[in-house]
């Protein structure tokens, strides 16, 4: 049996048939444009998953289902998609417009959680039962998954990780509360406190990096002095570690996975992300002689959406 | 059939034999004395069980199984009980103990948790699958129920909900760190910035309620003076609301049970304390127009323990 899997974003729509072991056997992919509103892309989106099961020369009848992840929720109500960060849906009936073209089962995902899905499939977390995934990318997303399966809460609303206030009259988040975890633990987040250790610091290889502009400051360049060894860039790199560690405290206080996995754009920090959060976590937790949490890196990268969102009709 | 509950506190063990509905059909208790040592108190608890099926004139051959609630957790790898705030236990073999005396299944679980199970049996969250207890004590406990079970994490570690960082760098922790939720949501955290607010407004009714002695305010104090509209208690308690509100937007974000429910001292303050809730929530939830947990009171008070613990056999 074959699965579909398709990752709608802001920029692309990706999808990919893929089969039962998360493995991707073809992909294709087209632009967004938002602008365009949703029912084109609704559309493009069933084209895309009748290609890549053509291309393979797969019938549809031995696609099992169709997945599909996307920057918001399904209401578990009207199996409508609510509301979508970025591309501006209001209550979007994804699957009804979908099934006028493919006659097969339709899921649908945040990305955040079928991206967790699939490393805890094809991934650093395969075979692990209970694992957070963790993106920490323009804001901060979660996956849950529990007993082997995407949890997603009574109303649907759950694994909102960077919604998470761990600042409480801290930054103000576009949710409404100030001091949400995203606000500190997000690549915005980094650059924000790169941009204003340079101010106090200017000799500091931030601003080198940067090519002496302050706006051209990115969660790599932070991260690429602090790896050299900059003092500054350390520094906040240590404050961005230590906020980040108060919200994963959190998760493993409160549901204590087996595996909490770094993705999106801060993880491509790799091993030095790691070793800092392994060495601040220890004293942090609050069960200090029992085991935890291991704290690992996606593997998966970009093609984790798709195989995500593949395996929601698993 | 039948099932025996026992609740393990620092100041007194009770027992109860409770039938398959989590209803309560005899009682007995002692008194800890937590300065004679664990095995002591063990073999009280399995003299206690014994009594309570002997009083009701029922057979051990019809009872289940003993569940034990206690202010700790299990270890999982080795069935001991690694530590016992305010019991000073170190590793205690309590299901070998216990079973010296009584040859029947015995389950362990957090004081917090089996009070969360309790009310999801026969309290106000009966019949929900996914629910968060929180109890507002002397410090903030919290026990999860997912798919009508309860969940205690991975290597056991979980639900120590008022261990959720909500002020990084806030409060000092017992537990190492700094701005725990509980440092803010707890009855003491009320008592504090109770304290707290009189050194600046001396005319408040809290100093009247306390008759004059600042060391004598209680949570209830604080409540008491809110309750009867003096403005600095208000002011008080709307700033603990929003402390407690903090976390349980988390809550709601994290893990979206269908119900949290609120017990331990605090939420003696009633109608007052879920109406100030309920008021605060609809502002901080991520998803403002989705449906989310509704906020109940616990209903079982002192016998939560007993019946919980019971449960956990079942």
């Amino acid at each position: 049996m074959y699965y579909i899997g398709i990752d709608l974003g802001g920029t692309g729509i990706k999808a990919g048939l893929v089969d039962e072991n998360g493995k991707i056997l073809r992909k294709a992919t087209c632009p967004t444009l938002v602008e365009r509103g949703p029912r084109p892309i609704v559309d493009d989106m069933a084209a895309l998953a009748l290609r890549v099961a053509k291309e393979e020369n797969v019938s549809m009848d031995d696609v099992k289902a169709i997945g599909i992840g996307l920057p918001g929720i399904q209401d578990p109500r009207t199996g409508h998609v609510p509301f979508c960060t970025n591309l501006y849906w209001h209550e979007v009936p994804v699957i009804e417009w979908m099934r006028e073209t493919v006659d097969k089962p339709i899921f649908i995902g945040n990305d955040a959680t079928v991206a967790g899905l699939a490393e805890s499939v094809a991934g650093v977390s395969a075979g692990v039962k209970n694992s957070v995934f963790i993106t920490l990318g323009t804001g901060v997303g979660g996956g849950i998954v529990l007993d082997g399966k995407v949890y997603s809460g009574t109303h649907g609303v759950g694994s909102e990780l960077g919604h998470m206030i761990t600042v409480v009259d801290g930054e103000m988040c576009s949710c409404g509360n100030r001091g949400c975890w995203e606000r500190y633990a997000s690549a915005t987040a980094l650059i924000r406190m790169g941009r204003q250790a340079v101010k106090e610091h200017p000799e500091s290889m931030i601003m080198t990096l940067a090519g002496g502009e302050e706006e051209k400051i990115e969660a790599k360049t932070v991260i690429d002095a602090a790896k050299a060894g900059d003092e500054t860039a350390k520094k906040v790199f240590d404050l961005y570690v230590y906020h980040l560690c108060a919200g994963l405290v959190g998760i493993i206080n409160f549901i204590d996975p087996e595996v909490i996995v770094l993705g999106g754009g801060v993880s491509h920090a790799g091993q030095f992300l790691l070793d800092a959060v392994r060495a601040k976590l220890p004293s942090m937790v609050f069960y200090k002689t029992m085991p935890y949490a291991r704290v690992e890196l996606a593997t998966l990268g970009n093609d984790a959406g798709i195989i995500g969102a593949a395996m929601l009709g698993k």
